[in-house]
Formats: C-alpha cells, structure tokens, sequence
C-alpha cells in the first residue's frame, strides 16, 4: 500500500502546531447563533479538554453578557490560554483587560478597502494606531495576537509594515486574516513561506471558507512555516465560516503525520455539543463528523467494508470517537442485508433472498428511503411470514390547545387484541407517543434514541418526514414516517420500528 | 486592492477545463438518497443547462429503475454527453451499452488492498480485465473514462500499466480515483503532474472529501494539467461526499480567472433543486449555496458591508444567483437596525434608539435568536408605542385524527376586536394556520414564504424550533416560535411575522 508517488511539497512545517480554536468569538458570529455565558463555559471546557492551546471566549467589549462569559471562561483555571478580540479602540482594548482574558485578539485592517471605506482612515493612521494599541494592551500585561484584517488583499509591502511596527511595540504574535477566504492552497503556501521569512515573532493562519477550501489553506499556511492555526469547531463563522478545527487536525494526523496536543478521540462529542448549544446542524456529507462520515450503503462499498474497513475508509471511526454504521437503501448490497434479517432471526433461502433483494432495490428506484422496517416487511411477505407483527394502528385521535395540554387516544390492535391507551403530552405528537407507550407494556425496553424531523419547508401542509431511531438493548433500527400531518407520520414512524424490535423469528423455523 | 504576494504556484491548467457531474450517480449513493427516474430527469436538464459537458447519470446495472434513468436521461437529446457508471464485468458494460449512455465511466479499482482484498485478484487479472473491458465497450460504441478506483492509494507505476494498456485499447479518457479523500493540494498536484506527462489521454480528476479538501484537490489537480473536474452538486456522495462542483467553478472563475462553460448565476438554483430531490440539505455555512454564505450579522461586518459590498464578500452574490441578506442579531450594528426600524415607520430620538439597541444586545445575551419581531417589541416598549399590535392570539383548540382530518378553532384579539375563526388542514398545524387566515383579511395580501422547522431531536417533547419568513410585497420578515408543541410555535411564529408585517408608524408621529 505504499505510493511511490505520494511526495508533500509543502513541507516546512514548524516544529510544534498550535491551534486557537475561535468558535466562540468567530463562529458565535453566525447569523442566528447567540451562546449565553454558561453555555460558552461548556463549550470551552470542552475545547480545553480537546487539548486547543487558545480559546478566544469572545468580543469582550460588544455586549456586558459577552464580557461576562469571557471573564467567566478567563477565571476558570483552563489549561489553555483564554483570548478575547477587540478592536482597535481604547474602549476595546480595556474591555479585554477588565475580563482577565490573558491574550487580545486586536483586529485591525490592513487593506486600502477596509482602511480607505470602512473606517475612512489613511495608512499611515493605521501604522500610528497599530503602535499605539499593542503598546497599550502590553502595557496592561496581555499578550497581543495581531489580527490583520483583510490582509491577503493588503499590499504586502504595507502589511509587513504593519507586522514590524507592531513587533517594535512588542506584539507577541501577528495573524494575517484571509477575510473573505480567497487564497488557494498554493498561494497561501507561497504567502506564509514569504511573510515568516521576515516575521520574528510566531504567526498564526485564520481563514474563511468561501470558496470551500479554508481548511486546505490552513493546512498549507501551516506547511509554509506558520505555528497557530485557527480555526472553529464545525466550521462556523459568518457566511461559509472558518477553517474547521476537526478537518485541519484530522488531515495533520493522518495525512502529514503531525504529532498534534489535540485528543482526537473527542473531536465528534465536541461537535455535537456545539450543534447542540448552538442549533446550527452540519450537513450529513460534513467531513469527520458529519452524520454520513462512516456510514456505507452502497453494496459495492459494503461489500469493500466487511472484508476490510479500510477499503472504503481513509481513517477508523475510532480516531475520533465515532462508529461504523452499515445502512440499508437501494445501492445496499446482498451482505449488509442477511445481516439485517439475522438480527431479526430470518433465514431466507437463497431463493427467497434473492427476490427480497430484488424487491428492496425496486423500492429504491421508486425514490423510497428504504430503512429496516421495509427490509422486514418485504422479507416477511416473500417468506409468508405475515401475522407476527405485534402493532397495528386501528385509530387515533388527538386534541389539545393554547390553554390546555393536548391529548391522544389510541387504538391498537397487539397481537390481535382491541386494546386502547390515552395519555396526555406537551404536544399531540407527544400525547400520541405516549398513548401508545401506555398500552404496549413490551415497548418499555424500547427506548426513543433520536426523533428527528427532516426541516420542513414550502408550507404547512409541506410533506414531513419524519425519521426514528429506537434502541432495544443493543439494536437500534431506524423507520421513517411520510405524511402532511406531523402527528401522524411520527406514530408512523414509531409503530414501524416498534415492529422491528419486537420482531423475533429465531423460534420459528423460517428456513424453508 | 493589488497584493504583490498573489502568486499562484499551480499554474498549468488545461487550455479548456470540462466538467463532469456525478450528483446523479456518486451523489445518489448518499446514504437515504435514491431519486425516480423522473427526479432524475429534471436534475439532469438542470445540469444541461448549467453547462456541464458530461452527466453521468447511473449506475445502469444497478436496477431497473436505474437503467430505466439512465436511458430516459441519455435520449433527451441533452448538449452534455450523458455517462452511466459500470463495473469491469459484461454484465455492467452490457447494460451500459443497452442505456444508450454515449460514454461508460469504467470503474475498475487498482490498488492492491482493493484487487486482493475485494475482488480476490491479482494485479495480472486486472491488467487483463482491463484490456478486455476497454476493448468490449470500444466495440459496441462506447465512450470509455476509465475510472481508477482507489488510485492515489495504488502502487504508482502499476497505475501507470493499467492506464497504458487501457490507452492501447482506445480509451478516452483516464480518471484516477481520490476514493478515500487522501489526497492533499499539494501532493495531488505533483500526482497529476507526473501523470499528465506520461499519460497522452485527457485526464479527468475525481477527488472524495474525508478530509474536507476535495475542492482544493480538485483545483490543484486541474492546475497540473487534468482536464476533467468530476464532482457533484452540494458536494453530495458516500461519507463526506464528492468535490462541490459550485465551489470548484467559482473558485476556478474567481480565483483563477478561469472562463468556464457552467453558467455560475445558475448555481444556487441547481444546489435548491438538488436539495429538495434528494432531501439532504446543505449546512447554514456551506461555501456558495449554504443559508449564510451571503447574510450578514455582526456590527463590524454590516456597516462595512453597507459601505461597499466587496469588504466582507469575495465576490457578489448575484455571480451565483442569490441575494445579500443582512440579519438581525446579538452582533448587530446600529446601521441595520435603524433600516429595519425604519421600514416599519420607526424614527427613535437617539437616546431611544441606544436604549433599544441596548436591549438588544441584552437578548441577545441571554441566547435569543433576535428577530424582526424582537426589535419591534422592543422598539414599542421603549418608545411607549403600545396598542397598535394588530392581532393577538387568545385561545386556540385542535383536533384530528388518524382517520380524519385535522381541525383548529381560534380566537383573536384584531385590533381590540375579538374574531374567530375555524378551518380544517393536512394536520394540526397547517389547520391552525388556515384559521388565522380565515379571519384575518390583511393577511391576503401577507404570504407564507419558508415554514421551517429545526431539527427537532432527542424526545417527541423536545422544545421546537419554528422560524417563519412571511413576505407583504417586496419586504420579508422572519420570526421565531419556540416550544415543546409545535402547534404553538408555529402559531406564534406566524403571529409575530403578520404583526410586524402590518405594524406602519408612519403616519404616527415617532419622533418624540
């Protein structure tokens, strides 16, 4: 499996990576995206345990909540050093120094664009006020990052300038911003190799991902010499966010075989928590911990996986906390599915099977999300298998109100027996849920692992999709439930996967 | 706005760069995507005519339906070539060959983890595969990209045999496979820079996205000299999916100053397409198409964006197809809230407007997503502008059932009135609406633009999240309903945006 091909030009890696991680400040700059303090202490204890060097908390000076969660994270004994940005502003500046933050981001811009029409300010008034606010923040015992605003479409020559001046006033490191996210891998490489040429002091790499390649630029800012890489967890951040911290770690691991302060093992629980606090999901085909990372369905990937996982896998799943998981669809392969139906004690024979297998794909063509409730129903139909499934819906009623709880009434047919439940719930979906756990005393061991409602959009009466993962011991199925109505595709859903679990063909004889 | 630094190291690209587009075959393999041929149809059309020079549109031995696309696609009489996806077996290229696709992207895997442990061959058997494959499906009229799976993790000079003996035999093309995403910017464009030299055949380069880099390897593999993006629309495929093919055309457009055949003000249209018919939506921060990649949130962006555009965008929204959008938030500047303000007939005294702003910002503290809504709640309570609320919900009751369909009674308090109304829906949610609407009659004029609800998961009495955009005319104002029953918050997400709507100081006298 060696390559004789596999030759890295960019290779001037420095001797130790550093990461500040921005998601915070940055990436708490998401449209939408507001953390209140004792969920920004969440968050960075969890990036302190993921071993980032730099935690910038916030934009002390933007808010008095804002300064109070950076002061909160500041005095909390982390073992990384805590960052606030500011801007080039006394005001600013003296926020940062009242939250304890130990490091300034001071952000200032570079390029005759920002200068000339965002603060109407001349070159040389940048140099002057660069002098003065390091000077300043020094004076008051922090450690200063220069944040170069904009400074890949500054004039080089000026944004050395700028670097020098503040290595004059004792800046103790400069970060070249690409702001709107426009260098190439090539040309970042090309620019850092220039800039720490000249720079004594360490610089950093911040890039935006406008044009999909921040964490590609990360990378090569880095192998050009430069020593911090920013970057936010998920990649948030305005418009098409930041570098994202688990990409570049990733990719210096295993790709360029960097030995790196960062567990690895704990980037997927990290990104979820900040899905979760912050509400902003990653799409499924994120990279390492998106939803379909590690997850294989079509048969000839399948196939790959079970004789070898890393066929169809650049790195374990374990590498960052996460597991395989083999999905059903319409691409799935004949392995991935007698699988299934062992699970559920079925043995087809290799005829049965093979018309199974035929009906599973022609479920794909029509567009179906095919999912285990549909592979055990096609079995059990193939087979004559009918009869054993333990839930039926009869009818279902609900109601509820702005002033009283709602309300559901079931009536399912178990195992062939009438029987009825109702229960109350915050909602009718809940209400109806509940009424059905009221009557079936077997869905105790059952349990509700995710209820996730595909993002409804177009109307009210838009389609929902509804998808269910219930958890019975160790088995987790997965139904889905169509309709216009919420309420009934969740019980929809439900029932399916109730089924599933509750099926259990293992003492009957199903070899034909 | 010159940087002397911009030197792009890869500069060899091809004098004309094509694109192939797989959303219809790698992308399709997306674990839960599976699309009816007529889905496929219209994708493909749209691919048409955003200028894409090769579709491939299935994997036709896959299944009936599959061929059944690919055929239906291949005799549209499209300007692409249409391309179906086989195996090195007659079976695969038989069916290929019975689709009437004009080219077969061959896939045949050369590394040696692949032919030994997934196809139990040697590298003999595949050389000889090979030129049998190449030469069955030359003979029958085909087109043949030889697709290399596995190739940048294959043993370089046997990649180099198979590719020269497929060259031999007629082939047209060569497109070594990035499978598992494991190449870096750098080290694929020394791979393609030594395989263009050898190989005398267009190259085509076809890169996965595990380390997030897929766009940036793409890019630099087309700078050595290949000839053939492959990638797919909202970057979709297996795991981290394919090279976006938006991000690779705008950064080749932008960057490279490249001139394509893509129409790129068609991106965003195809990227929704793709979205709806597949059901996989992109992240807010996705690069081009993704919610954010235009929005504009905090203060120091804002006001540089309302200064000149080009300061916090790459490039303008309009070269892809979208709009700019400044939002409303816990960064938020003062210039966008006193345009917001000022659509409703708002003018504050300034001391009142640094109160309300102020207070935004406290809400935003406290993790509010602030909304239109908010800032005209808000606004009134500092200004003393109470009472002009038109609507307000008093009491609200729902039913439905499995059996029937939903209905909703409501009672409302328009403008000191006291109404009611009462309409059937698909669901309760859509019922509740449609009674608002039966009594309200300004809102004729008033549309339901995007009704979306967030990821609801963890249990069906986790709190919703509903964001409604409503439109009067050209202006469009989003507001928030959270709740644990999304009746409710749908209902107060529908009441908040018809309030802000109708609300017009103007013809008050605000300034005080």
């Amino acid at each position: 499996m060696t390559s004789k091909w596999g030759i890295t030009l960019f290779n001037n890696f420095p001797n130790c990576i550093k990461f500040l991680d921005t998601t915070l400040r940055d990436g708490e700059q998401t449209p939408g995206v507001a953390l209140v303090p004792e969920n920004k202490l969440r968050i960075a204890q969890c990036l302190d345990e993921l071993g980032i060097d730099v935690i910038e908390a916030g934009f002390a000076a933007v808010s008095k909540g804002e300064f109070e969660a950076v002061k909160l994270i500041a005095t909390q004994g982390l073992k990384a050093e805590v960052a606030s940005a500011g801007r080039g502003t006394k005001n600013d500046i003296d926020a940062v120094i009242d939250s304890a933050a130990q490091v300034m981001s001071l952000i200032i811009p570079t390029s005759d664009l920002h200068i000339e029409q965002k603060l109407h300010k001349t070159r040389e008034q940048i140099l002057k006020l660069t002098a003065e606010c390091v000077t300043y923040a020094k004076s008051h015992g922090l450690k200063v990052d220069l944040l170069a605003e904009d400074a890949t479409r500054s004039d080089f020559d000026y944004l050395l300038k700028v670097f020098q001046i503040a290595e004059a006033c004792g800046v103790d490191r400069v970060t070249p911003c690409d702001t709107v996210g426009i260098l190439s891998p090539d040309s970042s490489y090309d620019f850092f190799t220039k800039l720490v040429k000249i720079v004594k002091v360490p610089v950093g790499v911040h890039c935006h991902n406008d044009f999909g390649m921040a964490v590609a630029n990360t990378v090569a800012g880095l192998s050009a010499g430069a020593q911090v890489a920013h970057g936010t967890i998920n990649g948030l951040g305005e418009r098409a966010g930041n570098a994202a911290i688990e990409e570049v770690a990733v990719a210096l691991h295993t790709l360029y075989k960097k030995q790196l302060r960062i567990r690895t093992e704990l980037l997927y629980s990290t990104s979820q928590l900040v899905s979760r606090l912050t509400g902003v999901n990653t799409q499924p085909n994120k990279a390492v911990v998106g939803e379909n990372a590690f997850k294989h369905e079509s048969g000839i990937h399948t196939q790959g996986m079970l004789a070898n996982s890393s066929t169809y896998e650049p790195f374990p799943p374990s590498l960052v906390g996460r597991t395989r998981h083999i999905a059903q669809g319409k691409h799935s392969g004949s392995h991935a599915i007698k699988a299934d139906l062992a699970s559920m004690g079925i043995k087809p024979t290799e005829e049965q099977f093979q018309e199974i297998f035929q009906q599973i794909k022609e479920l794909g063509d029509k567009g179906k999300n095919v999912m285990n409730a549909d592979v055990l129903g096609i079995a059990e139909n193939v087979m004559g298998l009918s009869g054993v499934k333990s839930i039926e819906l009869q009818e279902m009623t609900f109601s509820g109100g702005a002033k009283t709880a709602a309300q559901a009434s079931v009536c399912l047919c178990v195992n062939g027996k009438t029987v009825f439940g109702t229960a109350n719930g915050v909602g009718p979906v809940d209400a109806a849920i509940n009424a059905i756990k009221d009557v079936i005393k077997e869905t105790e061991a059952i349990e509700l692992e995710q209820y996730n409602v595909k993002a409804i959009t177009g109307g009210t009466d838009a389609v929902v999709e509804v998808v269910v993962n219930m958890r019975k011991g160790h088995r987790i199925v997965t139904a889905l439930g169509i309709h216009e109505d919420i309420v009934k595709a969740s019980m929809d859903a439900v029932i399916s996967c109730i089924n599933v679990l509750t099926t259990d063909y293992s003492n009957t004889n199903t070899e034909t």
